[in-house]
C-alpha cells in the first residue's frame, strides 16, 4: 500500500514543478467527460486533452447513474459546460454480466446489503450500453437543451477510441 | 467544440505511442482515489501514479454517494482493491453552498426536476467533508473490513495535497 508519506512524496515532485495555478474552474473547452474508473484508462491523455480543459466524472462502468446526472447539471449550470463525452471501454467488468449474477457472487461477503443494488452492468455489447447511455443523456429533461453528447468505446489493448453512432 | 475529427486526431497522437497494452484490469497499487470532477485536477499525476496503478472516481465534490459505493464494491470485490484515497479541494463550486440555494438558482432553469435533488454540497470547510466522507466510508457496512481509507484536500492554487486526520 502507498503509504502518506509515499504519497506525499510522489506529491511533491508534481507541486515543486507546478504551473497550473492560474486555471479557471470552468473547463476551458466546455467538455465533461463520463467514463469509467478502470485503472488502464487515462482520459486526459487518450483524447490530447490537459489540466483545465474538462470535468472528468469516472464511475463503474462511465454509467449515466444518477449521481453522474448529479456531477453533470453542476458541470452545466454552474460551470458552463455543453458538450458531454461517454466512454465505455473492452475488457469492462461490467461487461457479460448481470445484476442477478453480481448478487449472488457478492451476498456471501457483504451480506444482504448488495440484495437491492443495481450494479448498472452494461451487458454483452459496449458499443450498444455507450448508444444506450447516449441516447438516455440526450433525452434526460435535466440536461441543458444546446448540449451535444457523443459516445465512444475505448479499446484497452491499443489505446485506439472508436465512435459510436 | 471539440469536434469527432479532433478527438480521434488527438487519440490517435496517443495510440500510436500506446505501450500500455498488457495492462491488468486490477489495479497494481490495489487503490481507488475518490475525488472531484475538477477541470484542474489530474489526479494520476498529481500522486505520482500510472495507468494500471488505481481506480480512479469522479464525481461533483468528490461525494461519498451511492453511485460512488456502487464502484467501490466492483473495485473492491471483483478487482481487489483494498486502499481508498478521499480527496476533495479548494475553490471547489460545491463549498459554501446549500442544498436550498442550489434549488432556488436552478429551479427557474430546469425546472420541478431539481426540486429533490441533493446536490451534496461540501459545507464551508474543505478539510471538514473529507473527514465527514473519510469516516462515512470507514463505518460503511458493504466497505472491505481489511480497508485503509486516507482523507487528503488538494490545493489547486499550488498543487499540493495536505492530509486530513
Amino acid at each position: 500500500m502507498l503509504s502518506r508519506q509515499e504519497l506525499e512524496a510522489n506529491n511533491e515532485r508534481f507541486w515543486t514543478s507546478f504551473t497550473d495555478s492560474q486555471l479557471a474552474s470552468t473547463p476551458a473547452r466546455k467538455l465533461l467527460v463520463l467514463t469509467c474508473m478502470d485503472a488502464r484508462m487515462d482520459p486526459l491523455r487518450m483524447l490530447g486533452l490537459r489540466a483545465g480543459d474538462a470535468h472528468i466524472v469516472r464511475n463503474a462502468g462511465g454509467r449515466v447513474s444518477d449521481d453522474a446526472i448529479r456531477s453533470l447539471v453542476i458541470s452545466q449550470q454552474l460551470l458552463g459546460t455543453r458538450h458531454v463525452v461517454v466512454m465505455h471501454h473492452t475488457k469492462c467488468g461490467l461487461l457479460n454480466v448481470t445484476n442477478d449474477e453480481l448478487r449472488q457472487r457478492l451476498r456471501p461477503i457483504l451480506g444482504h446489503g448488495v440484495g437491492g443494488m443495481d450494479f448498472l452492468p452494461l451487458g454483452a455489447d459496449v458499443m450498444e450500453s455507450v448508444r444506450k447511455d447516449v441516447n438516455s443523456l440526450r433525452q434526460h429533461p435535466l440536461l441543458a437543451p444546446d448540449t451535444v453528447v457523443q459516445g465512444f468505446v475505448y479499446d484497452v489493448a491499443t489505446g485506439r477510441i472508436a465512435a459510436v453512432d
